[in-house]
Formats: structure tokens, C-alpha cells, sequence
């Protein structure tokens, strides 16, 4: 994981950061009540657990108590709650989060650092050294202040890893290329597009739904092409409006949605072309057809392989965690310079106020009632 | 494209040459009678068309003139003759072929070297300037000796430069995985299950039709499984037997045929997995269903690329020419030392003498009436 310091904000005091965020008196948890197999998760299906709040053991080596300040919503957090899909009735539910560190028996930490982490949504929480040695955990101190800590949950944490790493190392872009992308106006789809077209030059066509989304890729994000696939009835219509945008075809497709948009990005793919698999929301709320605990949905798509070989085309998943804890690439310091340079725009947040309003953040993901990254304030 | 000498045999003269391969008095060249698109191939569908012994023109600087020994009939060439596929009716065949230089115009080669090349299916042929700068020749001088030639259609040619780039550098092996390679003792996936076992320590299934081809990749190419595709009447039942070989699933999987095995593979493929698309046999003879001129019939496999994403698989297809050409890798220099030290097995090479029996070894390829590596020995 990344512990090194940023330099690029000043760091805060533990002073500062208690007066902004004042230390809770309950310690909350987001729990889930009961499996959702099918449809939209709302509000009715998660519950607030309360406990008191904890503190650090003496014997505790290595252990930090970490106040969180905001917590992600995340669509792959969907899959968890089907029946087998991890998540049990009653469980914590856990995903990204960014905080501060209130103390620390850690030499790694010292209070008042800021932190980004893969834990329980929990408002206040001891993480043993154990439990960081086992999740992500990295150090946000001087890449990020304490007005912007819902960064560390977007821009500076998952999504930004994700676009960092599977742009630039799983799709390999050439100066020039044409890249297709969906979910355009998304936490992890602005990001893609914006640092294909400033660092690599890119023509950049992004699909997402309707007017609002388009004006915001093409006038804030400065894509080449907005193709609304609302407007689309089929796959056929689909392909066509990619065709208008990019009539000699794409050289990759970053796929954050699945179903018919993997299709027509297929067959619009160039010779050596590559396509990069980061997310299948379409799938998502399907019923899974088998019962023997598979975790997504097995709704399938088609490919010609024997139409791969010729053109020499790559079709390849991904996770964010090597680029997120360092072992590849040099993600924070990249992001955090590119941010401060001003080299592009931060994408949309929407923000929810208070850790009980985190399941209607989670339910706006798959409404659309989102524009970018969901982020809940506690 | 590779015109480095080899040490590993010594070069042999002109005249011993000539005196083992008489230089014929009649230039002949394989040629299609019609196009065919559904269907297996045979000797009806092909001429022998005849014409006057070529040499070098005074002014064709860097030209020379070449002798076929082995010529090469491979699975790939039945793409070429369906409508549209690029081939007419009346066009002379081309492919691989290995032989030795006659006369030249070139400082690259001197009388006597040993070639390979991509080329007509022609016995004795002009090689111009401008055509080596096109197509795929190599220089076989120290790789291989007079009588075997044909390796430059096999294990030193396109066959053996698609076994080593494809697993090395497609597939990226990690010592001790596990593979799964179809079309187990052919010319290509008995060379990538031999250099998987002996350089990276790999397990390998292969996959083949019979007890004698099973006979083969277990005594002969020390494979460490054999599935009989032909006793699997669907794919349920190829997936139990490739579950009885890899109870934990596989790692790579090198695809040469497609249809069922694919299926297979990607859903006993690992995290982490990977799949290099070589070939697509089981395809070929179909009937292309579309009439606008693709070159290969659209038989669709199935893919849940969700469930890629937590599981970073990737697919990727390829051709040969970066590890044949000497761009990507150390193909010819490390396949002839192998050879050398004896570190595995030559494939089986099933000949056919004589031009004239060219379409006779072409269609052994996909009545499975061949063993191996199909060569025409000129």
C-alpha cells in the first residue's frame, strides 16, 4: 500500500480537522437486512447498527482509530448482497471510505494524517494493523486538504485507480487512437476520457443518458462525441450512433456497463484493438439464473473469436488494487499532480449528507438520479 | 524479418544441394479451381498450373531466385478460399515454404542459404526485392540441415513462431501452471505444451482426438493429460473430462479449434486466467452466413465478461509474424537450440511427395487423417 506523503497541500492538524468534523459520540455501521436477488436496492433493505465508540488498545502495536468523513457508493457493491454474493442478513456492509487518523499506536501513521481505505461503513473504527495488512489502505496526506476529502473516495481512491490503471495499462492507448467509452459521465468514465484526450491525445466518444450527462462530457470534460444511448432502442441503433461518432471504428472500448454496449463496441473494434472490462452495471439487478451461489448474474455476451486472431484484438478484466496500492504504476502522484496542475476536470459528485442516507445513495446509482461519483458525508 | 546465420549446423554447398534436389525443368503452382465455402476441401477444388523455369534479371537488384523443398498446408488457408475470403478462381495458393536460394541479386543471401518464406506455392519462383520487403522470409542458414527442411515449415517456421509467442508472450506462463492447449498433437499445440512443460515446469492437458494422438502428447510429448474430445458428445461432457484432468481449473488455455472447447476452457479458467486465440478449426468448413464478404464464418462463442472483472482474465488473439519476424523475442535462435540440446520432441510431420498432392494434404488437415504437421515435400 501507498504511505508515502503528497506534496502538494499542506498537511492538517488534528486541531483543525475536530472543529471541521466533531467526533462522534456513537460509532454507526451500515448493516443489510436481508438478500436482493433481483431489482433495485433502496433505502428498506439496509438498517443503522450502533455500538459505542472504540479505542486503541494499549497492547495494540500497529493499530489506528480513524474517523471517516465520507463513504462510497459503489454499483459493484450490488453483487455482495445477492444470495452467495458475500454479504449475509445482519452483515457490515464495507467498500471505500477516507478519513482521518484520530490515533495511532502505528509508526506508519500519526494523527491527523488523512487516509483512504477498503473497510466497514463505519462512521468511527479501529483498523489493527492485521486488518491493514489484509485490505487497501493508503495514505492521502498532502495529495489531498480537508475541504476535498471525498477525493480520497473518488479522484483519489477507487475510480481513479481504476481509470488510471485500466487506461494506461490495460488499454495501452497510442497518441491518437480513438477510444469509446460508457458511463462517460461516471466517476471512473470522466476520468478515462479526460486523461485519454490531455495525456494521449485521444478522440474520445462517451456514451451516457441524455442531455444533461452529454452537455457535461462535451463542454466540462471536452469528449469529441456524445453518443446518448436512451435514444437508442437496440443494439442496431446503438452501433449506428457509434458509427457517426466514429466512423472508422474504435482502437478501445473501456466497458463499464455490459450488454449491448460490449457488443457494438465489438464489432466497431479496429485491428489491434483492445477492449478493457471494469464494470457490467446492466447486469447488476438481473436475477441470477443459477442458485448455486454464483455471484453475477450469467447474462452473456457473444464474441467471434476466431475474428480475434486475424486483428490480433484483446478483451481483458481488471481491479483497481495494483494501481490503487502502488505495485503498478504511480497512480497517486500522478492523479494528485494532474489535479493540482488543473490538467482536467474533477468529475461530477453527488454528495448525501449523514451515514443513514448512504442506502439512497446507493439506490441513485442504478435510478440515474446520480451525476458521477455518489459520495455520503457522514 | 530474421536474416541472421544460425551455428547450431554447419551451411551447406550449392552443389550438394542441387545434387539432393534437382532443380525441376517445369515451374509449377498450386492453384484454385473454384471458391468453396461450406465444406471440406480436397483435391477436386485444386490445379497444377505450369509455366517456364524463371531466372534473375541483370537489373533486379536484391532478387533472387529460390527452390522449394517442403511446401506447407495449414488449417488458416481455408479462410482464403470461401467468396470473398481473397482468393479467385484461377489464383495461384500461397502459404509457407522452405527451400534455398538458387542464385541472387541480394548481399543478404548467397547461394545455398536456407529460406523460408510466405509466398506462392510455386517449386521454383523469383523472390524480387520488393516482394521479400512485403511478405515474411527468414534466413534457415545454421538453424536446420538439408534433410530436414521441412522444420522451416514446422518447428522453425510458422507453426513453431506461433507456439513460442503465443505461450511466451501471450500466455505469459508462471512456472508451475497449469495448461490446457487444443489440437494437442498438431504441428503448433504439441510445441506449446512441450515448451510449457520443459522452460516453465507447467502441467499440461492437451486435448486431441484418439487413443493414437493420445499415445503421442502423453509418451512421446510427456504432456501430463490426454482428453479425447472425440469421446465428449457435448460440452458437458468435455468439461468432465477436463475436470478430471484440472480439478482446480486451469490457468491458460491456447486455443486452436474453438466452438465447445472455449466454452470449456473459460469456465474452468482461473483468476487471473488467460486465453491466446490461435486458430479456429472447428469453424472453418462451416458456411459463412453473411454474403458481404467476411472472411470468417460467424460461429459466436459466449463470454460473462463480469465475471472477468474480479477475475482479471483476459482473451487475446494473435498471429505469428512479430515472433517470426525476430520483432518480438529470440524465435529462431531459441527454437534451434532447443532442437539442439534435444530439449523435447519434434512434432509428428505427416509428408506428401510431390506438388500434385498439395490439396491431397490440405484436406488430411481436416479429415484428422494427419498427424501433426502436414508437409508437402516438394
Amino acid at each position: 500500500m501507498s504511505i508515502n506523503n503528497g506534496t502538494y497541500f499542506p498537511p492538517a492538524s488534528l486541531d483543525e480537522l475536530i472543529e471541521k468534523f466533531p467526533t462522534p459520540s456513537v460509532a454507526k455501521t451500515v448493516r443489510l437486512i436481508d438478500y436482493l436477488d433481483e431489482g433495485v436496492p433502496g433505502p428498506e433493505h439496509f438498517t443503522i447498527g450502533e455500538g459505542p465508540v472504540p479505542t486503541l488498545t494499549p497492547d495494540g502495536d500497529g493499530d489506528i482509530l480513524i474517523q471517516v468523513v465520507a463513504m462510497s457508493a459503489d454499483p459493484y457493491l450490488r453483487v455482495g448482497i445477492k444470495p452467495g454474493g458475500g454479504k449475509n442478513p445482519g452483515d457490515a456492509m464495507n467498500g471505500f471510505v477516507s478519513g482521518f487518523v484520530l490515533a495511532s499506536n502505528s509508526e506508519k501513521w500519526i494523527p491527523g494524517d488523512f487516509v483512504g481505505a477498503s473497510t466497514d461503513f463505519t462512521n468511527i473504527q479501529v483498523l489493527t494493523k492485521a486488518a491493514q495488512a489484509k485490505t487497501a489502505i493508503w495514505k492521502l496526506t498532502g495529495f489531498l486538504d480537508a475541504e476535498h476529502l471525498s477525493y480520497g473516495v473518488g479522484i483519489l481512491g477507487m475510480p481513479g485507480s481504476t481509470a488510471y490503471g485500466g487506461l494506461i495499462d490495460v488499454l495501452k492507448p497510442n497518441k491518437g487512437e480513438t477510444l469509446f467509452v460508457s458511463a462517460a459521465c461516471g466517476a471512473v468514465g470522466g476520468l478515462v476520457g479526460q486523461i485519454a484526450k490531455t495525456q494521449y491525445n485521444c478522440k474520445v466518444v462517451g456514451s451516457c443518458g441524455g442531455d444533461e450527462k452529454g452537455a457535461i462530457i462535451l463542454d466540462k470534460f471536452k469528449f469529441d462525441h456524445h453518443v446518448d444511448y436512451k435514444k437508442c432502442d437496440d443494439e442496431a441503433a446503438l452501433a449506428a450512433a457509434l458509427k457517426v461518432a466514429a466512423p472508422d471504428g474504435i482502437d478501445m472500448y473501456f466497458e463499464n456497463v455490459g450488454g449491448m454496449h460490449f457488443q457494438v463496441a465489438m464489432s466497431a473494434l479496429r485491428p489491434k484493438g483492445r477492449i478493457a472490462i471494469c464494470g457490467c452495471i446492466a447486469n447488476y439487478n438481473n436475477a441470477s439464473a443459477s442458485a448455486d451461489g454464483q455471484q453475477t448474474s450469467p447474462v452473456f455476451n457473444h464474441i467471434n473469436i476466431g475474428a480475434m486472431i486475424y486483428s490480433a484484438q484483446r478483451i481483458e478484466g481488471f481491479m483497481c488494487r495494483p494501481w490503487l496500492s502502488g505495485q503498478k504504476g504511480n497512480f497517486l502522484s500522478d492523479m494528485a499532480k494532474w489535479l493540482h496542475e488543473g490538467a482536467f476536470a474533477v468529475p461530477e459528485e453527488t454528495h448525501f449528507q449523514g451515514i443513514e442516507n448512504w442506502a439512497a445513495g446507493f439506490q441513485s446509482l442504478f435510478t440515474g438520479a446520480n451525476k458521477g461519483k455518489v459520495v455520503i458525508m457522514v
